[in-house]
């Protein structure tokens, strides 16, 4: 019997309304003894629910755990998916592979893969048999269930050589560095604000890999403790202890080591408003500004450069990139004491 | 007697609070008998406040056109710029060169000229001797007084071949047409979201010079007059009259005429909320998307990207390149049945 193909982006699970996209879909159909061909079914073992949705639910029923799970159960039921209707946000799953249908067989995987979804679980239809086990330390649910994967859907198979946690928690920014990557070459000058957090320090590493020994690499990073981490990489040239909300004090210091020059790729890691303008000080003329932080505001960066007459371009950090969960996992494997840090940071 | 050089960015005006760039300053110095080398001094014939910020004040004096004049005099006396503390906009100004300082001589201009700030009252240093007259029809002020335009600060002469409504109409827009001159060149497939609004259809005409007789442009336009006026002109193989808020729709018309394909170059210049999925399914795989309207949400583009697993390039639209004002304005007479549309609707 031939499977119906499902639409790449899902539209197929759409119950309500008709023609929406699944993640702003009030309800999706969580149906999974139906098959498409487009599909991967996940054997769902863990959630990892977004920080800001487990702490809503968690709030809601009063700290009381029991709660949480019987929140998530009745938002599953009601919606086809674990999307929290009051924060908007979803979250992440962890599972095996059950079956892969005949148009996702060239994704390469196979059934008993150790899986994590890469992408919200605000758009991925999920069915729960039960939840067996709720982790507030983590924010995770252990349950029994299942979850369809659409082709468009990014998912990364977890690699046996590190620690779930770490792997978690570098899949989360796998972005970055495969942008990175593309941005800049052999001798370019680059600056990364918030060098030392976590996709700051990928970010460095990275450019550092593609700069070679004519470029140069800047970190700009206001916790001295995260500074002198990155600074005992010796990946930088230099690492400025600044705050990088301070426009006129990071060009400064970016002016200073490219005789008034500036880079030509600033990589904007900051999570917290206000560094808009530092980005765009700290480029050349002519220079690329690529902002990854999801606090960045699109008026504050146009209008900054427009008022300042900065010829610039700049970027909308894509959190989607071919290959990136490999890119971004080789990356921490082929540097020791890179992956040594994230390990006692985040494992 | 040597002048003091004054800052490119203009911090040697700024009172308070210490360290500030211009535009967020409290308070500018608008004590234009000081002079510094990089400035140009203007004399002020018209403020072109921005629509928001003259329709507070019009409100807030209970539509007395007096009680706007008192409110200017009363804000650029307080904080040396008309930066409404309101809805925190400005505007720009029309005037005649009056001094050049040696610094800014390279720029080109010489007392005499008839010039427009391309960038906000908020951060531009205003001395008002009076006001002569309030237009709330255009939203004008015709003043008596002086400004100071920083060296990083971009200014464009008026030309002398336009209505003076048209040329502001057009400079306002000026910075997307050289950008589209950069993102796409000979045989490119391009699509204009809003092609059929100032800058969408300035963009499109641009793409077409770009992209030659083998590459395409496509308009996407929901307002059907629009739409007819910009198929009068020839510019696109061809105008969908579609809202570009409906992501599969757009991504429908436009997959039917690039054989699954999308367009190399996609550019959103629709001045409404939720149009950055549509853009992003136009797109090819690898392909560029421009946004250039102030209403694109910075974290529905990149969260929007990666959740369909879409590799494609974000741009934020910057306002400012390099003779963005020559370059709009030559295209505007280069072609007359854009010319005739646009004098029709904003002069």
């Amino acid at each position: 019997m031939k499977l119906p193909p499902g639409d790449p982006l899902g539209t197929h699970r759409v119950i309500e309304p008709a023609g929406a996209l699944p993640q702003p879909a009030e309800r999706l159909d969580n149906d999974l003894s139906k098959h498409y061909a487009s599909e991967i079914i996940v054997d769902v073992r863990t959630l990892n629910i977004d920080a800001a949705s487990f702490r809503q639910m968690e709030e809601a029923s009063g700290g009381d755990l029991d709660g949480v799970a019987t929140l998530v159960m009745a938002t599953v039921q009601r919606r086809g998916k674990q999307h929290n209707p009051v924060t908007g946000s979803g979250g992440m799953l962890l599972g095996v592979v059950d079956t892969v249908g005949d148009l996702a067989a060239h994704r390469g995987f196979v059934p008993g893969d150790q899986v994590a979804t890469l992408i919200s679980l605000s758009l991925t239809p999920l069915w729960l048999d039960r939840i067996t086990a709720v982790r507030p330390a983590s924010a995770q649910l252990d349950v029994v269930g299942k979850a369809a994967v659409f082709l468009s859907a990014p998912l990364a198979r977890m690699p046996g050589d590190m620690p779930e946690r770490l792997a978690l928690a570098l899949l989360d920014v796998a972005g970055a560095v495969p942008q990175v990557a593309r941005m800049c070459g052999p001798g370019d000058t680059v600056v990364v604000l918030g060098a030392g957090g976590k996709s700051g320090m990928l970010c460095a590493a990275e450019a550092r890999r593609r700069v070679g020994r004519e470029g140069r690499v800047f970190g700009v990073e206001n916790f001295a403790e995260y500074a002198a981490e990155l600074s005992s990489l010796a990946i930088c040239d230099q690492v400025f202890v600044l705050d990088a909300r301070n426009p006129l004090a990071v060009k400064e210091a970016i002016s200073h080591v490219t005789n008034g020059g500036g880079a030509d790729l600033v990589l904007s890691c900051v999570n917290a408003p206000g560094v808009e303008l530092a980005a765009i000080l700290a480029a050349r003329d002519r220079g690329k500004v690529y902002y990854f932080a999801m606090s960045t505001s699109f008026t504050a960066a146009a209008l900054g450069a427009e008022g300042m007459g900065r010829d610039v371009d700049l970027y909308i950090g894509n959190g989607y990139a071919h290959d990136h969960a490999e890119h971004t996992l080789s990356l921490v494997r082929s540097h020791q004491g890179l992956r040594d840090i994230m390990t006692r940071r985040y494992a």
